[in-house]
């Protein structure tokens, strides 16, 4: 078995443990360093490092402040790594924590964050899955079973200074459009929930004050929440800084294309198998910007679909001119109210969107003025046929308690 | 061989042809009428009715007046159906004409329409596509073979006097946000290059007034360039007229996700053959409001993948919120940018993103100020290694002459 | 559309048409020639030249004299190609005739053939098959639908004299040991029913008493009945013969693995759309005996299967040693029995075992004394739900006339 | 984590864990019961209970008893499943124990049991094959990488005293057919090295001298080494005692179809993580005779293949009657000498073909005489373009020691 490189203890806050940070910042110093050609284990926490808890309450998900997250373990130095490589990390497999085989997927409240149909589930909600070897279950979400398509959400290198100056620049900068916004635009840098790893004193406060928050998707790929960097997969990574300082965390057994339940996919501790190198003035040779990669070839392989359509004009019938998140919203909503027609609760409809593979795909951005997206819905993770046909929906007799709400509090 | 209810003569005009139209409207009477159970066959124009030309100059491409399209053949009136309903049609092939074994690929002039990536490739450009059996390639565009995914671009029944009025109404509300936009924000009606299929006189001319533009997917479906939706596929429509009153036409050999280059596809003039069939009352027994299909058992199974991602910050920096078509635009740019290292111009590996099954997908949606979508390229349709490698690209040296441009006129 | 080079009048028996052959001779002059590089089309009959109808008798099936098969198109020459070399055949795309858009699959009497299950289905059955568009049903199989797996079931190049005096001695050396068996060990040359294409005369006559019969696969290809040999396909060809001599024929429309039923797949006459090209020297330099190929990109994806199993013990209880051939017989038995459970004849099951894309994998044969073949039935071929659950299964209330037969004369 | 119920310690003798046996008998008892609906995990030793090391010699497999295998980890027996029943298994998950990352491919001599080509290799080789995360790759064939396909090679539940008896009486029957055979037809029972379990004293001597051996598949499913039985599979044994008694063991990392090198796969001990439920008389309701089973979600996805095929002709040119086995052979004969064209020598493209997942397809079986079988070689497992090409193969300069190889002993 491969070295398990760094560990990281469920019962343990994340704060103490100093391989693990919780802000981008070029000069959090490397956990721990490898040579190009080894292959390594490293544990991680779930992004909330351990608040969700596994119970039927979602008050969690509703209290929980957000400025924590995520919190990611690293970062692993590898020798021989400079700016302008290509660091080439395969991910030789995934999987939950022995002591802890089971995830979350949650709606965030609407004054927490949200989530893509926060105006439709404005109030925090939770479910909670079960992982019984390859595939996974709800207590919560009856009728359905996946196949795990087990990824880290949160994955890529350091960024040097001018990166991170221009990160924060073009983040505040959209922020102070409309700085009272709820939820807000973009995270700002919060120095007193920041876990700088093993950066201490006067150096950790500064890094603290600049690091850039988690959350968003960069350059260096970060937060893409991408199902399919899932494991077996191969990805090359822009580096920054000497030694790259690749980080990972937020790891999800299942998620659906956009993630769109935001706390999102079915979220788990766990650890990663993986194995580095190095591909020397790779970022020129072959003019790489944000990261690239090769699916793994071991997947499930789902291939019977029913595909909902959504054009972009709103639920209230105003039009947009091409804009792919509203067309995109539209063929979720008509996947939620196509699911409640065979006896699921809309919030169980939305929690399947957010946690199985479904597909979004862009499918027309020039036909003005609409846009087209689809949202793929495999049938085969459903125990029961949930195709149309001349009969009608078989409504489902669900014996569940369904997912579990907690109001706003006043 | 199935019945062919409507022809078509690519020497013809379609405007002299009654059972083609190129407006949406409630009035248009059948051009034929079929039973519940019955396949036919449809032959089709190309979307511009053969205004585009097999040759070597992409002037038909900046010179075309694009009010004129799609040449739709239909409606195929189907006895029993009624609003309500959905119309079930499978699409159990669909193929070139034989005179006519090729199709074309082009970027309109930002001042003709553009297209997704019009501020990079602001003239028009064309290239052919050549058609054999199951695959095509093109002399413009060296070192690809694709099969094809073969689909209709645009398909969908005829509205209700209700439901036109509300995309006039919606449509002309955008556009008078900025009535003097180049390209428009959308298409309002227009009289003078309406074909309204057998209507005449008076009747025809207050039709072709509010006839709806054919330009962009709607709740019925209409233009929504789904690849996916290809032969072999089982779409159900809503149906709001009596009769349904279907109508196909914008056949593709092949199109990527997003159709980006907008002209758009390998676009090509063929035949349809289908079955139809109706769901009485579908629309409200399974909640539907656009379109909901299955995709076919028979399409290319490319499975190696190389993928780009793209974030939702543009060319020059700026910071966008959760805006998926410029995540998307990046990821494309991305990918071109990576094609051109091992030999192609700019415009031939754009050509590819708009011609190949290339796979588009809302990767992330939540994470602020983030989008993340990505863009799959199958490595299986190069005739050389297009993966990245510690030897670098291998550069092609392709005996191409490149694709067209016709620079606009003064 | 590319040139059809040879072409077949449905109407004519294959006969009076001299670009037809049934019988392997070196001698046979090409059909017609074509330069490497270069597509075309040959037309084809069925195996039988058109003796089996569209109708609900099996006496055609019953009385068909077989040594009159298999007709084949051809031979084709191609200029450069010489002995040693390998010939590449793309199959750009196969399809049956217009005006004849059926198919047939039937079970030969015991007496005129046989087939792998002739034991259990000892006389002559029949069943017709509809092409539409991409898909076939029958009215003598209901409940089940495939996409089309289109292929040829014959294809190879001509033998050369050393190559044909090699089968025919092998051949009649195996038929010496057991003459009288029914059916036959082996066919032997048999010249009264010899087609021999333009041959004229003594020469004719020579050839038509020497030449290999159509029906086994040997080292040229030939009938090798491999149904992923598929439109879409690329194979290499061993050359024995200056210019090479391309036949084909005998058609399919979709064959389960092992072409069972022997009259076997959905047997049709059509056409085959191909390109040829040469590859100098290929047989030394790749080490090839028999052709290899490459599968199609387009082919079904069906991927839900049930799976069974068949050990190398007969029906009777009798020990094999590591028998592949009694394995699989068990499958075929055992999924047969299994199919009667919802509603079929045996005979119906048999037939979608002959006809459907099944899959037949040698899965043991070290084991000994038992072999282990299993038999992969696609679940999606069928429009109910074929799995086993704790229900029972569905059985279905088919209309059907059932698959006629005819009984052996007297 | 799901309780391990059964342990096995790889520093221990098998025999002296009575958890484990190594003959099939209705009288061993049950090792540990549970109840449907639970899973559990079971660990098993590798095949000969850990005889093969991890070393670069061939003496073990050159030495090995046979007659102590396989070494199995059961019977469990699960409450309420009565003879008549169908017992449905969901293999939840597989993997290698975490102190034994590696597994073993073997040729034995054929002094000693050989294998499907052992007139070609005769005598003992081994390779060792190191397992990371999901992948497989081996310092003693170079060139190649393989995701795992990772399947208990044997599994099944306890037979009756009459299906024991069966069993015992054919294949004695078939061993004094030729009694002196090398190596022989059949393995009679073999008290010495029987394991029984728990059973002690008299009942256990009685059972030791009576025990079918495990090595050949059965009606019960036993040793059916079906590489696609894999875990996420789904399979539905028959039930012929009370309790049903299920045993599994002779894990597999990865293997091709047939396991054509008999020891075999890639051999490896581990665990099995697997679900129990009971479907009341289902033997009859499915008219089930031997087990089926419904492949895995997740497995490699593979597609892109090289074909070969074979016929009934041996390779001194033997014609052999619609003999898969011969057709088979052949096609791997063909595989072998197609890879050394590459620079591999004829071992190591046997080694690929015994353990990367290959598929064999029965391809024809009516044709008389010729029998047609193809070998489908995965191209995305080698790290090189092993497709024919017109430039010739590129030979590839591997630094590997080549298969370590042992002599017979004289």
């Amino acid at each position: 078995m491969a070295e398990t490189l760094i560990k990281v203890d469920l019962n343990q806050s994340p704060y103490d443990n100093e391989n693990i940070h919780n802000r981008w910042h070029s000069d959090i110093p490397m956990a721990t360093w490898v040579n190009p050609g080894e292959d390594f284990i490293l544990e991680t926490y779930d992004w909330t490092g351990g608040f969700i808890k596994n119970n039927d309450s979602a008050d969690d998900v509703r209290d929980i402040d957000l400025s924590i997250v995520h919190f990611l373990t690293g970062p692993v130095g590898v020798h021989g790594a400079e700016p302008g490589d290509l660091l080439v990390v395969e991910l030789l497999d995934i999987g939950a924590k022995d002591e802890s085989m089971w995830g979350f997927n949650g709606f965030f409240s609407k004054k927490n964050g949200g989530g893509f149909l926060t105006e439709h589930f404005p109030e925090a909600q939770k479910s909670i899955w079960d992982i019984n070897g390859l595939f996974t279950s709800s207590r919560h979400v009856p009728g359905v079973r996946y196949a795990g398509l087990i990824h880290p959400g949160l994955i890529g290198c350091l960024p040097d200074p001018k990166l991170l100056a221009e990160w924060n620049k073009r983040e505040t900068g959209l922020i102070a459009t409309e700085p009272d916004r709820v939820p807000p635009l973009a995270n700002a840098p919060f120095a007193p929930t920041a876990h700088m790893g093993k950066m201490k004193g006067a150096a950790r406060d500064k890094a603290a004050a600049e690091g850039a928050r988690t959350v968003p998707p960069r350059e260096h790929g970060g937060n893409c929440d991408i199902k399919d960097l899932s494991r077996g997969s191969k990805i090359f990574f822009p580096v920054y800084v000497k030694g790259a300082g690749l980080s990972v965390g937020d790891l999800h057994f299942s998620q659906g294309d956009g993630e769109i339940t935001f706390c999102g996919a079915i979220e788990m501790a766990g650890w990663v198998h993986m194995k580095v190198s190095v591909l020397k003035g790779g970022m020129a040779t072959y003019g790489i910007k944000n990261p690239i990669f090769k699916p793994s070839p071991i997947t499930p392989h789902y291939n019977d679909y029913l595909i909902f359509e959504g054009i972009s004009v709103d639920e209230q019938g105003k039009q947009y001119y091409l804009d792919v998140n509203v067309a995109y919203r539209q063929a979720c909503l008509n996947a939620i109210e196509y699911m409640t027609k065979f006896g699921y609760s809309r919030a169980q409809a939305y929690s399947i969107l957010g946690t199985a593979p479904v597909q979004g795909h862009i499918s027309g951005v020039v036909d003005i003025p609409n846009s087209c997206a689809t949202l793929w819905l495999p049938t085969q993770i459903f125990d029961f046929d949930i195709n149309p046909n001349a009969a009608g929906p078989a409504v489902q007799k669900f014996k569940s308690m369904g997912i579990p709400l907690s109001h706003d509090l006043k």
